[in-house]
């Protein structure tokens, strides 16, 4: 009997590998996947990996990331894989990389930064560290930290 | 090929079926599922159901729930069902039942309600309507939303 936890191949669709065990569930968040889910997604959470001592596993159906989405994933997950599947091959697969600047991503959490106004300007944050994450507008210089840039 | 998705047996623990589509996350919230992590935990969402259009599944290894945890699963997911797996075989299946009171398992939020004073008094509520999902605290006669209840 195949006892692993296996979740099984998906014909077209993104795979998101090597995501820290217990972060998913912000993947899920970042990818805006809640209540009014459309695609069938799988998750795999605190999973045995080779790589690491456990990961987290995600794989949506019919669904393909954009370069924001990708970005923020990076930042929860700075050593996923992603893996992108057509009739059940996959097509193209990649690590995330962490972005150099966060353009258009992120919310600035001060209220008065320019960006916040009715302007019309895209949010642009640079990375001041990974671990521990933190960026810095590079309109108003607010700093964020993980908690406030998942908030 | 197998092209279902499908995720495998778990050889000890608790399979959560017939959970509504995209209400997985909130089962998960309410099994305090988070990042801390310690189980390994399979979800499908949105996975085609015969008995209704769509559904949620969660597995849960190594995690047997408790008569609270049930309870407030019957709230998020009145029709669901609960399996109790060991050595790979299902020891026991059952329905959710949706419970007539919830004692000790929701927060009032009246914050000037006796139960959120230091007096040893357990929370209680009865359940005012099941849809839309009310309770009222048989305490102060607060009544809570679904928002409310899982907030």
């Amino acid at each position: 009997m195949d006892t692993t936890l296996k979740i099984s191949k998906i014909k077209d669709g993104t795979v998101i590998d090597h995501v820290p065990s217990g972060k998913g569930i912000r993947v899920l968040s970042i990818l805006g996947i809640d209540e009014n889910i459309e695609n069938t997604v799988s998750v795999g959470m605190h999973v045995p990996s080779r790589k690491s001592d456990f990961k987290d596993v995600i794989k949506i159906e019919n669904r393909f990331l954009d370069r924001n989405e990708i970005d923020m994933i990076a930042l929860a997950a700075p050593n996923a894989t992603i893996s992108i599947i057509r009739n059940y091959e996959i097509s193209e697969k990649f690590n995330v990389e962490f972005p150099e600047k966060l353009i258009g991503v992120v919310k600035c959490k001060n209220q008065n930064c320019i960006t916040n106004t009715r302007e019309p300007v895209k949010t642009e944050f640079d990375i001041v560290s990974k671990h521990p994450l933190i960026i810095r507008c590079s309109y108003c210089q607010r700093t964020m930290n993980e908690k406030d840039i998942f908030s």
